[in-house]
């Protein structure tokens, strides 16, 4: 399986239940019990794909307090993102170019203010 | 497997030469026999990565012209970092709150500049 860190981060976020878990950790660290509630999935389920997050950097999990809160760890997506900077640029001149014709077609920059947001 | 879009685009990314062939799609299309020289790989490997990459939808494939180019698709990529969005206000946050500590700590804002790029 994957070896380096990206592909570890990548392969991580390839899946729903993974990433509605760490969407749920950007509101605060929470334990094991509370990230499963809101999944009709068994505590070991969970627990495995908990794992799979904290082999990726994704987040930590507390050894001190006793009910060993998770949280998010922000470097790995960090990296992700940043890996993803070049295609943003390809997309926003994709972007321009429609834009461009656009403007010649209406004689309005009809897709400016979406572009922008 | 990955069944929906975000899930098949983060599978797909997780591979370093799926990546490496992206990165040279920025460029410009590309032919399959172009796409695979880089790499110390059979061609039906290569191939066998640009059908997973083609599934994601994150390259096409022309039918027209006799060498059929691939070239990057941008509505994937971009979905996967606009899913990303709200992790980046949660490093940036952590980032002013170290900056905040070093400004206290060294009394100028260390960080800044590195942020803002």
């Amino acid at each position: 399986m994957a070896s380096d860190q990206l592909s570890s981060t990548f392969a991580a976020l390839a899946d729903p239940t993974r990433r509605a878990i760490l969407a749920r950790l950007t509101s605060g660290e929470a334990s094991v019990t509370e990230l499963a509630e809101p999944f009709d999935m068994s505590l070991p389920a969970v627990t495995k794909h908990l794992k799979v997050l904290q082999r990726a950097g994704l987040i930590s999990q507390s050894r001190e307090a006793q009910w060993r809160p998770c949280r998010l760890r922000a470097s790995p997506m960090r990296e992700a993102a940043e890996w993803m900077e070049p295609y943003r640029q390809h997309w926003e001149q994709r972007f321009d170019r429609l834009d461009d014709y656009l403007r010649v077609a209406t004689g309005k920059p009809v897709l400016r203010t979406r572009r922008k947001k």
